[in-house]
């Protein structure tokens, strides 16, 4: 199942399940999408029906989401970035915050005055059932599925301290969904993970050649904090963002990113200026 | 006026004044903790109150706060930590869930298998009036107050990588509180910052020798992402944390922390050990 968020024409918030050209609403009998998250059930016969094209996606997180993203996670983008090429012992983790991130379809919005938006296309873990320290043997007991994220960065902001926060929590830098793919429906083979700028291929590895793999994040996340239904750990970005190129190359306005995520989906967005600027 | 947030010991949570040995509620006629922030009032006579021996501190934040905190701020604490000690030209930021903390007078939890728990006093800005982009000469404005933070660190997880996210965010293991002294009453002078563990002085600084200032913090904070009322930006740490000590120094259960902000208040907070250990 492919389990989405999304807002009407008319502004009222919604979430379901994404079908042919539409989404079944569930919100009018599931308390709240953190709940559908942590039981995915299928849509009903009489679940109403919103077209794909009367909707803008939200992110398909809970409400108030904790957002863990993962540095380096590919050994080839480690690389490029001049980190140690040899495996860490512990991943490098650093947080979001939920309004830094749009849902898919919005474009996200390069900053004033900062010309260094940056593009990361990664994998995306989504909590299901809550937990802490969950061994790593039943991490896939916590995790609802998988989606698209665009961890897009402020290249300038991020190397103002040795902390990637500023850079990374621009307001509506970033974009998550279109929707979560339940884990049942994605198995356990590798996931390819694409990113295309205006149809040129920028960014392409699979998760099997992730430094810490799907289990050991949900493992060692939780070892600290609780986990809870939709909340997202981003898994890192694969080689080939635009800081790293000669010359680099950032987000512009009428960009277009998308980051598609083998068996999941694919997240499109453009990008636009800050207002006033 | 100090505002506060707590729990009975029915379990029901509410907010309001702290006067005399008991607290006015505001929670009947205030919508939220984070809108008496964006326009605190005084009590009512007829507001009705609770005991301060009946209830339990709640961290006085909104109800999903953003929680940003400055690292190396203080250039004394810089360079006990082999920082430069020139200043930098941006502050250095990380985040804490909020989860992390607990309120005044609430134990924190000390992990298992991990011994390195650290304090860290620090005076914390809490956000009154929301604002994106704050000039440094409005900051003051979008202040409703500063309380005291025990910015507390496992050492051992925040070295695990470069970024310090796992070693500030467990659970429980900080605490906020009691309350935010509004800054009308706070005035412009410098704050005393002062830790002390079971009786003992171990940090003691102030606010004028912060690198960056208050209103500089907001600024940059807000440059980035918009902030709201009851969102927290701690402002850094004095010189004289247990890990830098000859032997190091760290928090054990049946300690006792205080962390007093002059004119403000005095956070006190215990240690446990994690349940199960």
């Amino acid at each position: 199942m492919r389990l989405a968020r999304f807002r009407t024409g008319s502004g009222s918030r919604g979430f379901g399940v994404v079908g042919d050209g539409a989404v079944a609403r569930l919100d009018h009998r599931v308390p709240s999408f953190a709940d559908l998250l942590a039981a995915p059930e299928p849509a009903r016969p009489d679940d109403p029906r919103v077209s794909i094209d009367d909707l803008a996606w939200e992110p398909p997180l809970g409400d108030h989401p904790k957002i863990v993203c993962v540095g380096f996670n590919y050994a080839a983008h480690a690389g490029e970035s001049d980190r140690a090429v040899e495996a860490p012992e512990h991943p490098t983790l650093f947080t979001r915050f939920g309004d830094s991130f749009v849902g898919a379809g919005t474009p996200v919005v390069r900053p004033a005055c900062e010309d260094s938006l940056d593009w990361e296309g990664e994998a995306a873990l989504v909590i299901g059932r809550p937990g802490r320290r969950i061994p790593p043997e039943k991490a896939a007991d916590h995790v609802a599925g998988v989606t698209c994220v665009a961890e897009n960065s402020v290249r300038g902001w991020q190397l103002h301290s040795n902390q990637a926060t500023a850079g990374k929590n621009w307001h509506h830098s970033g974009a998550v969904g279109p929707w979560v793919t339940t884990s049942d429906e994605i198995g356990t083979a590798p996931l390819r993970v694409t990113t295309r700028l205006n149809g040129e291929t920028v960014q392409d590895d699979a998760t099997d050649r992730l430094t810490f793999g799907f289990a050991e994040l949900v493992a060692y996340v939780s070892t600290f904090t609780p986990l809870r239904p939709g909340d997202l750990i981003a898994t890192g970005t694969p080689k080939g963002i635009g800081f790293r190129r000669d010359p680099p190359r950032f987000l512009r306005p009428g960009d277009e990113l998308e980051v598609e995520v083998s068996g999941v989906g694919v997240l499109r967005h453009g990008v636009v200026d800050e207002e006033g600027t």
